[in-house]
């Protein structure tokens, strides 16, 4: 069966994103900054990169795909007409809504059926490759919780953001075992097998 | 002159220590969990391990010498009459007390004049060497905050502890970048220089 992955870039006090998030700033004050390795030491991270956009389908929250505040039922996410994805993507959310089928192979799958629900589906999508997490911090949190992630890949950036969404508050009792570490100046690398 | 250096222990989720810290349990609930990597790997992490000692002189909060709750005039520490120190070691106190001359070269001086006081004698009492910030989480934050560190070297243990006292609380506008990066199952050590 394919494993469960996840990358998420931190900040080195354990933010996942900076405060005040909106549709204007989805990650929040500061968060880009969080993700300064991948855009200006592209070469240096490029592994990662591949790594995290390697799945072959993907779940993301309904904040990553639509942001806080009302849901826009003609909402197309952040990523253009050709989203990087190249796969289906399962976006978890209370709204039913169509699939959503953009350029370059990527659909958005709307899932109201919860998390295990939209795993299942991903996995069938998947076939032979792996599911990929790809947030945000709550959604990451849930699976975690409930113990489905294999392999949890962090990139945590040496920046202090002070206040945020924190990706690890309130989740208990894992058994994590770091199997990897690599880095730049950047960013610092670090792969976690979850152990069960 | 010489650097200042910091070794701190943490878990994933940033803390230095586990909740309810007391003289008996000094390190909190599950504060011990963060350790592991020092005794149960001790060959595999030689070079941290050593480095953490490696300094000519020391400081230490009031906590990390005594825990908390009230001022004892005789206690002489956790590590018994051969601390591990092997140098002076500078004790961030409000308490006016004599030196306490231990075995083996180590001898805590009680400094009531502040942390800037405190880095003065011991820069002056490392000579060539380097002065370690030995902790606690609320020294180290102090210093940080005062952009006294040149390296900060996070050991950074894969376990979740959920509660307790964190590291980075409160320092903001910290400058870090990552120089050197290794680890074990046990541990991820990640080397920090501030910019300044």
């Amino acid at each position: 069966m394919s494993r469960v992955t996840c990358d998420l870039t931190i900040s080195l006090d354990g933010f996942a994103a900076g405060p005040n998030q909106s549709k204007a700033e989805p990650l929040g004050e500061g968060g880009e900054l969080l993700h300064r390795w991948q855009f200006e030491e592209p070469e240096s991270n490029a592994a990662e990169r591949e790594g995290i956009l390697a799945a072959g389908a993907f779940i993301m929250g309904r904040n990553m795909f639509a942001g806080p505040g009302a849901w826009d039922e003609n909402w197309r996410g952040w990523w253009g007409e050709e989203p990087p994805y190249h796969a289906p993507v399962f976006v978890l959310t209370h709204h039913q809504r169509e699939p959503l089928e953009m350029q370059g192979g990527t659909t958005f799958y709307f899932v109201t059926g919860g998390i295990e629900s939209a795993l299942a589906q991903a996995r069938e999508a998947a076939g032979s490759k792996d599911v990929a997490i790809a947030g945000g911090a709550q959604t990451v949190r849930q699976y975690l919780s409930a113990g489905l992630i294999d392999e949890l890949r962090l990139h945590i950036a040496p920046i202090v953001l002070g206040a945020g969404e924190r990706l690890l508050d309130g989740v208990a009792n894992l058994k994590l075992e770091p199997t990897e570490v690599s880095g730049t100046k950047l960013v610092t690398h670090v792969r976690y097998q979850l152990v069960r």
